[in-house]
Protein backbone atom coordinates (compact mmCIF):
# COMPACT_ATOMS: atom_id res chain seq x y z
CA UNK A 1 0.00 0.00 0.00
CA UNK A 2 1.00 3.57 -0.70
CA UNK A 3 0.83 6.37 1.92
CA UNK A 4 0.58 9.38 0.06
CA UNK A 5 -1.29 11.35 2.73
CA UNK A 6 -0.57 14.08 4.63
CA UNK A 7 -0.85 13.09 8.20
CA UNK A 8 -0.84 16.00 10.25
CA UNK A 9 -4.26 15.99 11.35
CA UNK A 10 -5.70 12.83 11.74
CA UNK A 11 -9.64 13.12 12.40
CA UNK A 12 -11.76 10.46 13.29
CA UNK A 13 -15.36 10.51 14.11
CA UNK A 14 -17.52 10.20 16.81
CA UNK A 15 -21.20 10.51 16.86
CA UNK A 16 -21.88 11.02 20.41
CA UNK A 17 -19.56 14.03 21.03
CA UNK A 18 -20.56 15.80 18.57
CA UNK A 19 -23.70 17.87 20.09
CA UNK A 20 -26.20 16.73 17.02
CA UNK A 21 -24.00 17.25 14.35
CA UNK A 22 -24.03 14.80 11.21
CA UNK A 23 -21.06 13.29 10.52
CA UNK A 24 -20.80 15.39 6.99
CA UNK A 25 -21.23 18.44 8.96
CA UNK A 26 -18.33 17.55 11.11
CA UNK A 27 -16.56 16.08 8.09
CA UNK A 28 -16.85 19.10 6.51
CA UNK A 29 -16.00 21.53 8.47
CA UNK A 30 -12.54 19.33 9.81
CA UNK A 31 -11.59 19.56 6.37
CA UNK A 32 -12.32 23.11 5.77
CA UNK A 33 -9.81 23.24 8.77
CA UNK A 34 -7.01 20.57 7.33
CA UNK A 35 -7.69 17.46 7.97
CA UNK A 36 -5.63 15.12 5.95
CA UNK A 37 -6.84 12.21 7.05
CA UNK A 38 -10.37 11.55 8.01
CA UNK A 39 -11.47 8.18 9.46
CA UNK A 40 -15.00 7.25 9.97
CA UNK A 41 -15.51 5.06 13.35
CA UNK A 42 -19.04 4.56 14.53
CA UNK A 43 -19.21 1.48 16.83
CA UNK A 44 -23.07 2.17 17.32
CA UNK A 45 -24.16 2.24 13.54
CA UNK A 46 -25.39 -0.74 11.48
CA UNK A 47 -23.95 -1.86 8.56
CA UNK A 48 -26.94 -0.14 6.46
CA UNK A 49 -25.63 3.38 7.94
CA UNK A 50 -22.20 3.00 7.89
CA UNK A 51 -22.43 2.71 4.15
CA UNK A 52 -24.91 5.74 3.79
CA UNK A 53 -22.50 7.82 5.74
CA UNK A 54 -19.58 6.25 4.59
CA UNK A 55 -20.59 6.71 0.87
CA UNK A 56 -21.02 11.22 1.57
CA UNK A 57 -17.53 11.21 3.53
CA UNK A 58 -15.93 9.37 0.53
CA UNK A 59 -17.76 12.07 -1.86
CA UNK A 60 -16.43 15.26 0.47
CA UNK A 61 -12.66 13.75 0.83
CA UNK A 62 -12.17 12.79 -2.58
CA UNK A 63 -13.41 16.67 -3.33
CA UNK A 64 -11.07 18.11 -1.08
CA UNK A 65 -8.22 15.14 -2.11
CA UNK A 66 -8.59 14.31 1.85
CA UNK A 67 -7.68 10.17 2.64
CA UNK A 68 -10.28 8.75 3.69
CA UNK A 69 -10.05 5.77 6.36
CA UNK A 70 -13.05 3.36 7.51
CA UNK A 71 -12.54 1.84 11.21
CA UNK A 72 -12.86 -2.45 11.60
CA UNK A 73 -15.11 -2.78 8.24
CA UNK A 74 -13.09 -4.14 5.59
CA UNK A 75 -16.59 -4.94 3.85
CA UNK A 76 -17.75 -0.91 4.47
CA UNK A 77 -14.51 -0.11 3.83
CA UNK A 78 -15.27 -1.54 0.28
CA UNK A 79 -18.22 -0.88 -0.48
CA UNK A 80 -17.89 3.05 -0.24
CA UNK A 81 -14.59 2.27 -2.04
CA UNK A 82 -12.34 4.01 0.94
CA UNK A 83 -8.82 4.58 0.81
CA UNK A 84 -8.15 2.07 3.31
CA UNK A 85 -9.16 0.66 6.58
CA UNK A 86 -7.73 1.03 9.87
CA UNK A 87 -7.41 -2.18 11.90
CA UNK A 88 -7.49 -2.35 15.96
CA UNK A 89 -5.74 -5.21 17.64
CA UNK A 90 -8.71 -7.32 18.00
CA UNK A 91 -10.01 -6.71 14.78
CA UNK A 92 -9.15 -8.60 11.41
CA UNK A 93 -6.30 -9.79 11.05
CA UNK A 94 -4.14 -7.62 8.56
CA UNK A 95 -3.30 -10.55 6.25
CA UNK A 96 -7.07 -11.35 5.91
CA UNK A 97 -7.85 -7.49 5.60
CA UNK A 98 -4.74 -7.45 3.09
CA UNK A 99 -6.32 -10.11 0.76
CA UNK A 100 -9.52 -8.26 0.16
CA UNK A 101 -8.38 -4.52 0.14
CA UNK A 102 -5.64 -5.58 -2.29
CA UNK A 103 -1.65 -4.13 -2.28
CA UNK A 104 -3.32 -0.59 -3.11
CA UNK A 105 -5.37 0.02 -0.77
CA UNK A 106 -4.15 1.81 2.99
CA UNK A 107 -4.51 -0.80 6.05
CA UNK A 108 -3.49 1.04 9.55
CA UNK A 109 -2.49 -0.92 12.36
CA UNK A 110 -3.31 0.48 16.20
CA UNK A 111 -0.44 -0.39 18.25
CA UNK A 112 0.23 -0.04 22.11
CA UNK A 113 3.67 -1.23 22.61
CA UNK A 114 7.25 -1.56 20.32
CA UNK A 115 6.47 -4.71 19.68
CA UNK A 116 2.93 -4.13 18.36
CA UNK A 117 4.23 -1.58 16.20
CA UNK A 118 7.09 -3.36 15.25
CA UNK A 119 4.67 -6.01 14.14
CA UNK A 120 2.31 -4.08 12.22
CA UNK A 121 5.35 -2.63 10.09
CA UNK A 122 6.49 -6.46 9.02
CA UNK A 123 3.09 -7.63 8.15
CA UNK A 124 2.65 -4.47 6.27
CA UNK A 125 0.52 -2.16 7.41
CA UNK A 126 0.84 1.41 5.79
CA UNK A 127 0.78 3.65 9.46
CA UNK A 128 0.15 2.66 12.64
CA UNK A 129 -1.67 4.73 15.29
CA UNK A 130 0.45 4.73 18.93
CA UNK A 131 -1.05 5.03 21.93
CA UNK A 132 -3.55 6.05 23.71
CA UNK A 133 -0.73 8.88 24.57
CA UNK A 134 -2.53 11.06 27.23
CA UNK A 135 -5.63 9.70 29.52
CA UNK A 136 -8.72 9.41 27.21
CA UNK A 137 -12.48 8.70 27.77
CA UNK A 138 -13.24 8.84 24.14
CA UNK A 139 -13.25 4.85 23.29
CA UNK A 140 -14.87 2.05 25.28
CA UNK A 141 -11.93 -0.10 25.85
CA UNK A 142 -9.79 2.27 27.59
CA UNK A 143 -5.99 1.27 27.82
CA UNK A 144 -3.88 3.12 30.36
CA UNK A 145 -2.02 5.62 28.64
CA UNK A 146 1.66 4.43 26.98
CA UNK A 147 2.80 7.95 27.19
CA UNK A 148 4.67 9.75 24.79
CA UNK A 149 7.77 7.39 26.30
CA UNK A 150 6.36 4.29 23.38
CA UNK A 151 6.24 7.28 20.67
CA UNK A 152 9.90 7.86 21.22
CA UNK A 153 10.68 4.31 20.91
CA UNK A 154 8.25 3.27 18.37
CA UNK A 155 9.84 6.17 16.19
CA UNK A 156 13.14 4.68 16.76
CA UNK A 157 12.16 1.62 14.91
CA UNK A 158 9.61 1.86 12.62
CA UNK A 159 9.94 3.65 9.57
CA UNK A 160 6.20 3.63 8.88
CA UNK A 161 4.05 6.54 9.36
CA UNK A 162 3.03 6.76 12.99
CA UNK A 163 -0.02 8.76 14.32
CA UNK A 164 0.24 9.79 17.65
CA UNK A 165 -3.16 8.83 18.97
CA UNK A 166 -5.58 9.49 22.90
CA UNK A 167 -6.05 12.36 24.59
CA UNK A 168 -4.43 14.35 22.44
CA UNK A 169 -5.76 18.22 22.51
CA UNK A 170 -3.97 21.20 20.87
CA UNK A 171 -1.50 22.13 23.96
CA UNK A 172 -0.19 18.64 23.90
CA UNK A 173 0.39 17.70 19.96
CA UNK A 174 3.65 19.18 20.02
CA UNK A 175 5.01 17.27 22.32
CA UNK A 176 3.98 14.00 20.49
CA UNK A 177 5.29 15.33 17.28
CA UNK A 178 8.89 16.14 19.25
CA UNK A 179 8.60 12.54 20.51
CA UNK A 180 8.59 11.44 16.94
CA UNK A 181 4.93 11.14 15.56
CA UNK A 182 4.80 12.19 12.05
CA UNK A 183 0.81 13.50 12.98
CA UNK A 184 -2.06 13.75 15.34
CA UNK A 185 -4.86 12.01 15.60
CA UNK A 186 -8.06 13.11 17.97
CA UNK A 187 -11.81 12.48 18.12
CA UNK A 188 -12.74 14.98 20.91
CA UNK A 189 -10.68 17.77 20.19
CA UNK A 190 -12.22 18.47 16.83
CA UNK A 191 -15.37 16.84 16.73
CA UNK A 192 -17.04 18.21 19.99
CA UNK A 193 -15.40 21.76 19.69
CA UNK A 194 -17.96 24.77 19.11
CA UNK A 195 -15.93 25.60 16.13
CA UNK A 196 -15.23 22.28 14.31
CA UNK A 197 -13.34 23.85 11.98
CA UNK A 198 -11.33 26.47 14.00
CA UNK A 199 -10.08 23.33 16.23
CA UNK A 200 -8.31 21.79 13.57
CA UNK A 201 -6.44 24.51 12.03
CA UNK A 202 -5.60 25.07 15.76
CA UNK A 203 -4.31 21.72 15.86
CA UNK A 204 -2.31 22.01 12.76
CA UNK A 205 -0.76 25.29 13.52
CA UNK A 206 1.04 23.57 16.69
CA UNK A 207 2.04 20.35 14.67
CA UNK A 208 3.67 22.06 12.23
CA UNK A 209 5.30 24.77 14.81
CA UNK A 210 6.69 21.15 16.97
CA UNK A 211 7.76 19.97 13.13
CA UNK A 212 9.55 23.41 12.71
CA UNK A 213 11.46 23.60 15.93
CA UNK A 214 12.61 19.78 15.62
CA UNK B 1 -25.45 -17.43 -6.59
CA UNK B 2 -26.76 -21.43 -6.38
CA UNK B 3 -28.30 -22.75 -3.22
CA UNK B 4 -27.42 -26.24 -3.26
CA UNK B 5 -27.82 -26.88 0.59
CA UNK B 6 -30.61 -29.17 2.39
CA UNK B 7 -31.97 -26.21 4.23
CA UNK B 8 -34.63 -28.23 6.30
CA UNK B 9 -32.34 -27.58 9.50
CA UNK B 10 -30.81 -24.43 9.30
CA UNK B 11 -28.34 -23.99 12.88
CA UNK B 12 -27.42 -20.21 14.06
CA UNK B 13 -24.81 -20.04 16.87
CA UNK B 14 -25.89 -17.86 19.74
CA UNK B 15 -22.72 -18.27 22.48
CA UNK B 16 -24.72 -17.06 25.26
CA UNK B 17 -27.48 -19.61 25.26
CA UNK B 18 -24.82 -22.12 24.94
CA UNK B 19 -24.13 -22.79 28.44
CA UNK B 20 -20.77 -22.54 28.50
CA UNK B 21 -20.11 -24.97 25.57
CA UNK B 22 -17.88 -23.89 22.53
CA UNK B 23 -19.20 -22.70 19.40
CA UNK B 24 -16.82 -25.12 17.57
CA UNK B 25 -18.54 -27.93 20.18
CA UNK B 26 -22.42 -27.10 19.43
CA UNK B 27 -21.98 -27.13 15.83
CA UNK B 28 -19.95 -30.39 15.61
CA UNK B 29 -23.20 -31.70 17.61
CA UNK B 30 -25.85 -29.77 15.39
CA UNK B 31 -24.11 -31.64 12.33
CA UNK B 32 -24.08 -35.14 13.55
CA UNK B 33 -28.04 -34.17 14.42
CA UNK B 34 -28.51 -33.53 10.87
CA UNK B 35 -28.33 -29.30 10.39
CA UNK B 36 -27.66 -29.02 6.71
CA UNK B 37 -26.82 -25.46 7.06
CA UNK B 38 -24.77 -23.49 9.84
CA UNK B 39 -24.55 -19.63 10.57
CA UNK B 40 -22.50 -18.13 12.62
CA UNK B 41 -23.58 -15.25 14.46
CA UNK B 42 -22.02 -13.84 17.02
CA UNK B 43 -23.04 -10.09 17.91
CA UNK B 44 -20.50 -9.88 20.67
CA UNK B 45 -17.62 -11.46 19.26
CA UNK B 46 -14.36 -9.22 17.52
CA UNK B 47 -13.60 -9.18 14.28
CA UNK B 48 -10.91 -11.40 15.28
CA UNK B 49 -12.97 -13.86 17.19
CA UNK B 50 -15.06 -14.54 14.78
CA UNK B 51 -12.26 -14.94 12.13
CA UNK B 52 -10.55 -17.54 14.48
CA UNK B 53 -13.85 -19.21 15.20
CA UNK B 54 -15.20 -19.05 11.80
CA UNK B 55 -11.99 -20.99 10.59
CA UNK B 56 -12.98 -23.86 12.84
CA UNK B 57 -16.47 -23.87 11.61
CA UNK B 58 -15.45 -23.67 8.12
CA UNK B 59 -13.31 -26.83 8.98
CA UNK B 60 -16.12 -28.88 10.34
CA UNK B 61 -19.15 -27.76 7.94
CA UNK B 62 -16.44 -28.28 5.11
CA UNK B 63 -15.45 -31.61 6.24
CA UNK B 64 -19.41 -32.48 6.29
CA UNK B 65 -20.39 -30.71 3.39
CA UNK B 66 -22.80 -28.41 5.20
CA UNK B 67 -23.30 -25.36 4.06
CA UNK B 68 -21.33 -22.53 6.28
CA UNK B 69 -22.73 -18.94 6.06
CA UNK B 70 -21.82 -16.02 8.67
CA UNK B 71 -23.59 -13.29 9.38
CA UNK B 72 -23.62 -9.72 8.79
CA UNK B 73 -19.97 -9.24 7.76
CA UNK B 74 -19.23 -9.73 4.57
CA UNK B 75 -15.27 -8.78 5.36
CA UNK B 76 -15.48 -12.41 7.56
CA UNK B 77 -17.39 -14.45 5.67
CA UNK B 78 -15.03 -13.67 3.00
CA UNK B 79 -11.48 -13.94 5.42
CA UNK B 80 -13.01 -17.47 6.98
CA UNK B 81 -13.94 -18.76 2.79
CA UNK B 82 -17.74 -19.32 4.10
CA UNK B 83 -20.09 -20.14 1.34
CA UNK B 84 -22.23 -16.90 2.11
CA UNK B 85 -23.24 -14.23 4.45
CA UNK B 86 -26.51 -13.56 5.94
CA UNK B 87 -27.86 -10.13 5.85
CA UNK B 88 -30.60 -8.33 8.21
CA UNK B 89 -32.17 -5.52 6.69
CA UNK B 90 -29.30 -3.31 8.50
CA UNK B 91 -27.01 -4.68 7.16
CA UNK B 92 -25.15 -3.64 4.37
CA UNK B 93 -27.31 -3.53 0.81
CA UNK B 94 -27.28 -6.94 -1.26
CA UNK B 95 -25.71 -4.91 -4.14
CA UNK B 96 -22.21 -4.15 -1.91
CA UNK B 97 -22.19 -7.40 -0.23
CA UNK B 98 -23.15 -9.21 -4.47
CA UNK B 99 -20.19 -7.04 -5.32
CA UNK B 100 -17.95 -8.07 -2.97
CA UNK B 101 -19.02 -12.22 -2.55
CA UNK B 102 -19.21 -12.41 -6.55
CA UNK B 103 -21.80 -14.64 -8.04
CA UNK B 104 -21.02 -17.90 -6.62
CA UNK B 105 -21.11 -17.36 -2.96
CA UNK B 106 -24.91 -17.28 -1.46
CA UNK B 107 -26.50 -14.22 0.08
CA UNK B 108 -29.42 -14.39 2.35
CA UNK B 109 -31.61 -11.86 3.63
CA UNK B 110 -34.38 -11.85 6.44
CA UNK B 111 -37.32 -10.68 5.50
CA UNK B 112 -40.25 -9.63 7.97
CA UNK B 113 -43.37 -8.94 5.36
CA UNK B 114 -43.95 -9.81 1.38
CA UNK B 115 -42.69 -6.17 0.34
CA UNK B 116 -39.11 -7.31 2.12
CA UNK B 117 -39.25 -11.34 0.63
CA UNK B 118 -39.48 -9.85 -3.07
CA UNK B 119 -37.43 -7.53 -2.92
CA UNK B 120 -34.67 -9.65 -1.75
CA UNK B 121 -35.44 -11.94 -4.09
CA UNK B 122 -35.46 -9.66 -7.23
CA UNK B 123 -31.90 -8.09 -5.85
CA UNK B 124 -30.55 -11.49 -5.78
CA UNK B 125 -30.59 -12.94 -3.02
CA UNK B 126 -30.25 -16.83 -2.87
CA UNK B 127 -32.45 -17.31 -0.21
CA UNK B 128 -34.66 -15.67 2.69
CA UNK B 129 -35.39 -15.89 6.04
CA UNK B 130 -39.03 -15.14 7.21
CA UNK B 131 -39.95 -14.47 10.15
CA UNK B 132 -40.22 -14.01 13.25
CA UNK B 133 -42.79 -16.09 12.92
CA UNK B 134 -43.43 -17.13 16.97
CA UNK B 135 -42.29 -15.12 20.16
CA UNK B 136 -38.99 -15.24 20.68
CA UNK B 137 -36.21 -13.82 23.15
CA UNK B 138 -32.70 -14.89 21.25
CA UNK B 139 -32.39 -11.66 19.21
CA UNK B 140 -32.11 -8.48 20.47
CA UNK B 141 -33.87 -6.59 18.35
CA UNK B 142 -37.20 -7.99 18.94
CA UNK B 143 -39.65 -7.54 16.31
CA UNK B 144 -43.39 -8.63 16.74
CA UNK B 145 -44.10 -11.93 15.60
CA UNK B 146 -45.17 -11.95 12.15
CA UNK B 147 -46.69 -15.41 12.15
CA UNK B 148 -47.68 -18.47 9.99
CA UNK B 149 -49.59 -16.09 7.81
CA UNK B 150 -46.76 -14.31 6.51
CA UNK B 151 -45.15 -17.23 5.99
CA UNK B 152 -48.08 -18.41 3.67
CA UNK B 153 -48.17 -14.80 1.88
CA UNK B 154 -44.09 -15.24 1.04
CA UNK B 155 -44.61 -18.61 -0.30
CA UNK B 156 -47.19 -17.78 -2.66
CA UNK B 157 -45.18 -15.23 -4.38
CA UNK B 158 -41.19 -15.75 -3.93
CA UNK B 159 -39.79 -19.13 -5.56
CA UNK B 160 -36.24 -18.62 -3.69
CA UNK B 161 -35.72 -21.01 -0.61
CA UNK B 162 -37.56 -19.78 2.38
CA UNK B 163 -36.30 -20.64 6.27
CA UNK B 164 -39.00 -19.51 8.76
CA UNK B 165 -37.21 -18.13 11.91
CA UNK B 166 -38.54 -17.38 15.11
CA UNK B 167 -39.44 -19.33 18.14
CA UNK B 168 -39.17 -22.39 16.62
CA UNK B 169 -39.54 -25.23 17.78
CA UNK B 170 -39.94 -29.23 17.74
CA UNK B 171 -43.47 -28.54 18.36
CA UNK B 172 -44.04 -25.81 15.79
CA UNK B 173 -41.45 -26.93 13.39
CA UNK B 174 -43.80 -28.84 11.02
CA UNK B 175 -46.60 -25.73 11.37
CA UNK B 176 -44.08 -23.71 9.61
CA UNK B 177 -43.46 -26.23 6.62
CA UNK B 178 -46.90 -26.83 6.37
CA UNK B 179 -47.43 -23.22 6.40
CA UNK B 180 -44.98 -23.20 2.80
CA UNK B 181 -41.09 -22.83 4.16
CA UNK B 182 -38.54 -25.31 2.97
CA UNK B 183 -36.53 -25.13 6.51
CA UNK B 184 -36.55 -23.43 9.84
CA UNK B 185 -33.72 -21.74 11.24
CA UNK B 186 -33.20 -22.19 15.43
CA UNK B 187 -30.83 -20.81 17.81
CA UNK B 188 -32.06 -22.16 21.33
CA UNK B 189 -34.02 -24.88 20.66
CA UNK B 190 -30.40 -26.75 19.38
CA UNK B 191 -27.93 -24.61 20.99
CA UNK B 192 -29.18 -23.90 24.39
CA UNK B 193 -30.53 -27.69 24.25
CA UNK B 194 -29.13 -30.31 26.85
CA UNK B 195 -28.40 -32.57 24.29
CA UNK B 196 -27.50 -30.81 20.86
CA UNK B 197 -27.21 -33.27 18.26
CA UNK B 198 -30.67 -35.25 19.77
CA UNK B 199 -32.56 -31.94 19.48
CA UNK B 200 -31.18 -31.61 16.47
CA UNK B 201 -32.52 -35.01 15.16
CA UNK B 202 -36.29 -34.44 16.75
CA UNK B 203 -36.19 -30.98 14.75
CA UNK B 204 -35.54 -32.51 11.11
CA UNK B 205 -37.43 -35.62 12.06
CA UNK B 206 -40.56 -32.70 12.47
CA UNK B 207 -39.49 -31.17 9.46
CA UNK B 208 -39.52 -34.44 7.20
CA UNK B 209 -43.28 -35.74 8.53
CA UNK B 210 -44.63 -31.93 7.60
CA UNK B 211 -42.96 -32.25 4.47
CA UNK B 212 -44.67 -36.01 3.90
CA UNK B 213 -47.93 -34.85 4.75
CA UNK B 214 -47.89 -32.16 1.91
NI1 LIG C 1 -12.76 -2.67 15.85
Amino acid sequence: GRWPADCSLYVITGDKFARGRSPQEIAAAAIRGGAGVLQLREKKFSGRRLVEVGRELRRLTREAGVLFVVDDRVDVALAVDADGVHLGQDDLPIEAARQMMGPQRIIGISTHSVEQARRAELAGADYIGVGPVFETSSKEDVIAPVGLELVRRVAQVVRIPKVAIGGIKAHNAGQAIAAGADGVAVITAVVAAEDVAAAAVELRRQVAEARGNK
